[in-house]
């Protein structure tokens, strides 16, 4: 099952893709897709509908983030073995945690801002996992059935506020519109290997990453245990679990991203997002 | 005015602390201290009633987190002399970041739950900012007026967790129950200078923290300005500004908590906390 979320910025509106591509509208079963909706209940609900019977939604809306009211957006670092090789740092021995402020968040295709001055925003491929379940130490071999579904997340970073500022990497990490996610919230059914899904990323036409998530250091299940230990895990909290190699910030010189650039990234069966950089004034 | 939320976790309910010490409730005004309803607006509609109009709550309640869905937790480290010194850390030249997860935040007085096989849960006694308007790049000179009050944080850190798990702090900062927030949100007609609060912290009747926000690196307006240039901050977001000196992790040996303890701390005219630590399971 695919869910979104669409319509203008704060006013979007539940719905999902059906198996022609057709977009149809949920209001009427559910108030939106957030930590109050994601429950496995809500969800085996919306699976037994019949998509037909829900209202097609003709005109081509602007997607919202798959996902609204975000509690948490928790981010894992040099998880994937040919990103740390291109950083030059060892494989971490734990996961690498890091926040994402939640106020970063926007849809999959909105215009990314670079702060003011910015000269290092870099782009970052990521499978997202959405929490469906209340996870609170959990076993890796329980960890998967917490989970709702997948999403494509751009994890953008502001190389100089991560790396140059001192203190922890979440200064550059949080800026406004550095969190797109979607296009959709793929359930776990119909993702059956979290493992077996390749990702890529394009910066004007050009492809800069290109990478498979058996690629990880850490899997899904064992991120989604290990965070756990360390904060409870409420549906509708998001873990991006890392990007493979192809950054600017692994690059000589690194080609990072200037006004009016096009990302356009995606992930086995989860769709694409395609945004436009603009500068913030 | 010193607003609060009262009644049983999840179900709280607004009210305020008149000039007599009687609690009174506001759930006739709004429907919850909540990013929705901490805005300038309402905070002045608020300030105008007459408070013995209000109904009292005769009962001595439960106190929850004084902010209700909090969308952001930032804190802010190393932030006092003394506190570096004992640390052996340098002064930064930066205000040092890191995020705290929200899931943490409990009321001042719930119970602090110390994680399984932990050893060196920590204690921290912080003014916590709360933002009341949108602040995005705000000048230092602007910035008092994005605030719609303080609070008293406990900034409960597992140091093992923080510094020896690798990766940034944010892994032993944001365990369950690791964010007591209040007794009360004090208005900031009320706390005519930030930069003057004694701040104190008892570990079972032991003084272990005295201090002052005289004695912060950064003053609350440089960081609300500094923090806004690296994401915006909304209504409802709280910046915890760093502990004074006398945490356990500068003793030696440390005298982390342990089942049993009772932390009581508290912030000149913001109030009281009082947890008791216990084992979590």
């Amino acid at each position: 099952m695919k869910l979104l979320r669409y319509g203008p910025a704060g006013q979007e509106r539940p719905g999902l893709l059906d198996a022609s591509g057709t977009l149809r509208d949920l209001s009427a079963m559910i108030p939106d897709l957030t930590p109050a909706t994601l429950t496995p209940a809500t969800l085996d609900r919306l699976r037994a509908l019949s998509p037909q019977d829900l209202p097609a939604v003709t005109v081509q809306p602007r997607l919202g983030p798959c996902v609204g009211q975000v509690g948490k957006f928790v981010c894992i670092g040099l998880n994937y073995r040919h990103h740390a090789d291109e950083t030059g740092a060892a494989y971490p021995e734990e996961p690498i945690l890091f926040m994402k402020a939640t106020s970063a968040i926007i849809g999959p295709n909105d215009d990314v801002l670079l702060p003011p001055g910015s000269t290092k925003s870099d782009w970052e491929v990521e499978l997202g996992v959405v929490i469906g379940r209340l996870a609170k130490r959990v076993s890796e071999a329980d960890a998967l059935s917490h989970i709702a579904g997948y999403c494509v997340v751009n994890d953008l970073s502001e190389r100089e506020y991560q790396l140059e500022r001192g203190g922890t990497w979440d200064k550059g990490k949080g800026c406004d519109t550095f969190g797109p996610i979607g296009p959709w919230l793929v359930t776990t059914d119909d993702v059956p290997d979290p493992q077996a899904l390749g990702l890529w990323l394009d910066v004007d036409g050009v492809r800069r990453q290109t990478g498979h998530t058996g690629d990880m250091i850490f899997s899904v299940a064992q991120i989604v245990s290990y965070v756990s230990r360390f904060m409870s895990l409420q549906p509708g909290d998001i873990i991006s679990t890392g990007t493979p190699h192809g950054v600017a910030l692994g690059m000589t010189p690194p080609p990072y991203l200037r006004p009016g650039q096009v990302m356009h990234l995606g992930i086995d069966g989860l769709g694409e997002q395609r945004q436009t950089c603009r500068a913030d004034i």
